[in-house]
């Protein structure tokens, strides 16, 4: 099992960023959820996949913040995006330097205040922080499943989702949050299981990718796959790893977390020295800054699980099975709705979101919606932007549970 | 020498253009500049590059349109891209289905008139098209360059053509035209060689690269690197090609080269077959495209070439002698300008072309400016819109030889 704070690394070389949030974990000691532990839910029932392949038993890794009230109404679940896990807030030991991906919004007093909610982060099916997935041992061979665990969707993981709830014996979520691919799981929610969800905090997100947004990833994915020691996805077999592979993927997906703007303003054409080299090495801070990510990266995730969580996010489409119309789709969903969106988000622009806002309306739900100001990037949502940190603040605080 | 018709591919997917552009041809074959050779200028005097390094002696490869005329004062300079060549336009043979790569913009009654000028389309030094480059021979190790070829700039290679203008005695330009990175050299030549050039075409280009530009061009550059059959770029002598590496490259760029908005009218969501497969292998037609392009580039363009033309594209920025000010770093500037951007170019974005259109009003010069309302992303420049050709031709008309 890998280790990781799933999106520290990409925040902390944000170094200003970085020291403004542990300025605020160091003053606000008492905003952390703390020490936390995870738990692993085991569950010895099939699960029928979309692909129709069928998972015979599973387990999810989770952890949990805050109390469940009396009446088990104030449980939010928290989705997570294509490299998250279940580590969502709080630390694994006082020394530890890296809370959890979402610590910033979640905790005592914080937007997604854990003094009024019971909160509950996972790792999804088929990923690399304990779930079952590729590096977990498939009951009927006692081996790793490696290539051979099952391609999961969006409707998967919420299916899965909806287990774990069983299992922690909650029958409805005060709410289902989640950013980007997060936001495709917390929509779908709403679509499969109508009745078990009152808010849905869709963030960063939209109703599906665009032709880019397949591209993007179909690119990332042959870096991975023509990786000699990819090994048709059993490198495990062969001690080795597709690091150069999963580098490029990474690299490439952080171009497109950023928006333009910030890497000029972080970056710009900064010379890692004086003068050109000319040379192929690193000449300018960008450069650095993406290798850098790069290799943290490939030492630490999973690549079957990269190719599986870009092909869920290339999958999802709830209004494909409409005939391509979302507010048809969307015609059973009774959930209240907050969907943010961020003006520099060019990977999931505030135009995507405006789609399922349009849809919720022709269905006379009700929705808030917020387009914030923000210079981030698709990043933004993982950012500690006060403006945005109060839109779902004051959207959970009108919450009942 | 490899050899292909540099942009036909990424071209020939948008059948719908191709198939006008073929009709065009059929239709107005006295339009072609018809079959045309290349020719090789050698220049056995040293070129002392930006790096410092000393290329003894070198060649070039050109092709000529048109007539030069008695005072030798109606010569136009193609400048190329990142993956162009030499071929700008004509066909090497009357069966040859490929013409030059801007055979839409030039020949007998063009936006660019061959009736009217004589035009030079030149393979730059690093190239893999003939001019003197990794592939070809070091004349004092009698071995391929290889990756011991220099790291050539935009400068160096203006000052390359300034060299192939003498060997064809033309002193002066009646201008100098390209697109991308052929633009960054049509503006170099106005700066580094004022008296030689009396009009400049900078087409979607920019006075330097974004931090996400050159951070696009990184991951293209460290796929090739990291490439296990790249060998330090020593690969012709191991019998192999990275292969791997370049074909991600590629993939890359073309998404760079599209705009989102027609990747989505072209290939949407578009699947392959009837439903999802579950699979890895191409789901959508956006992959199999990108795939395509990427398998046919892999197999016909040089890496060690375009690692040095990616770089050459990181190095330009002329304002940076100026301590940034373009503006200064135009002063000496003399000739007259046509900038043209695309409005769907998020490569090189109108805000680009305006900044050089800035700089050169500030130097009191004659510019005009079109924002040509396009598409087709970045790669609109090399599209027959007949509103961006009329623009072109409108400039060129005006200009006396």
């Amino acid at each position: 099992m890998l280790k990781r704070s799933a999106l520290e690394g990409r925040e902390s070389a944000f170094s200003m960023y970085n020291a403004r949030m542990q300025e605020n974990t160091a003053i606000q000691d008492n905003s952390s959820v703390g020490i936390v532990a995870p738990k692993t839910a085991h569950f010895n029932q099939p699960l029928t996949l979309s692909s129709g392949q069928i998972l015979p038993q599973f387990h999810l890794v989770y952890e949990t913040y805050g109390k469940l009230n009396a009446d088990k109404s104030n449980a939010v679940l928290i989705c997570h995006a294509l490299s998250g896990n279940h580590h969502v807030a709080g630390k694994y030991s006082a020394e530890d330097k890296h809370p959890g991906w979402w610590d910033n919004m979640i905790g005592p007093g914080k937007p997604l205040d854990t003094n009024k909610f019971f909160v509950i982060g996972l790792n999804n099916l088929g990923g690399c922080h304990g779930s079952s997935g590729p590096l977990t041992t498939n009951p009927s061979t006692d081996r790793p499943w490696g290539a051979s665990f099952p391609i999961v969707t969006v409707e998967d993981w919420v299916n899965s989702q909806a287990c774990l709830l069983d299992h922690l014996g909650i029958q409805s979520l005060a709410a289902v949050v989640g950013g980007s691919l997060g936001g495709m799981q917390a929509l779908q929610w709403t679509i499969a299981h109508p009745q078990r969800v009152r808010n849905a905090l869709v963030i960063a997100s939209a109703p599906n990718l665009t032709a880019q947004n397949i591209a993007f990833n179909e690119v990332a994915r042959q870096a991975i796959i023509t990786d000699p020691e990819f090994h048709n996805g059993e490198y495990y077999n062969h001690g080795v790893l597709p690091r150069r592979g999963l580098r490029i993927a990474r690299m490439l997906g952080h171009i497109t977390y950023l928006s333009d703007d910030a890497m000029g303003a972080k970056f710009g054409r900064k010379l890692r020295g004086e003068e050109y080299q000319y040379s192929f090495d690193v000449e300018f801070e960008m450069e650095s800054y993406l290798r850098y990510q790069g290799d943290k990266f490939a030492g630490e995730f999973d690549a079957n699980t990269y190719l599986r969580m870009t092909r869920a996010l290339d999958y999802f489409d709830p209004a494909k099975q409409a005939g391509g119309d979302l507010s048809a789709a969307l015609a059973h969903v009774t959930a209240d709705f907050l969907v943010v969106s961020f003006t520099s988000d060019w990977r999931f622009s505030p135009a995507r979101s405006k789609e399922i806002v349009k849809a919720l309306l022709d269905n006379e739900l009700s929705v808030s919606y917020a387009e914030v100001t923000a210079a981030h990037g698709h990043d933004a949502f993982l950012m500690p932007d006060p403006h945005y940190h109060n839109i779902v603040r004051s959207y959970l605080n009108k919450v009942k549970v």
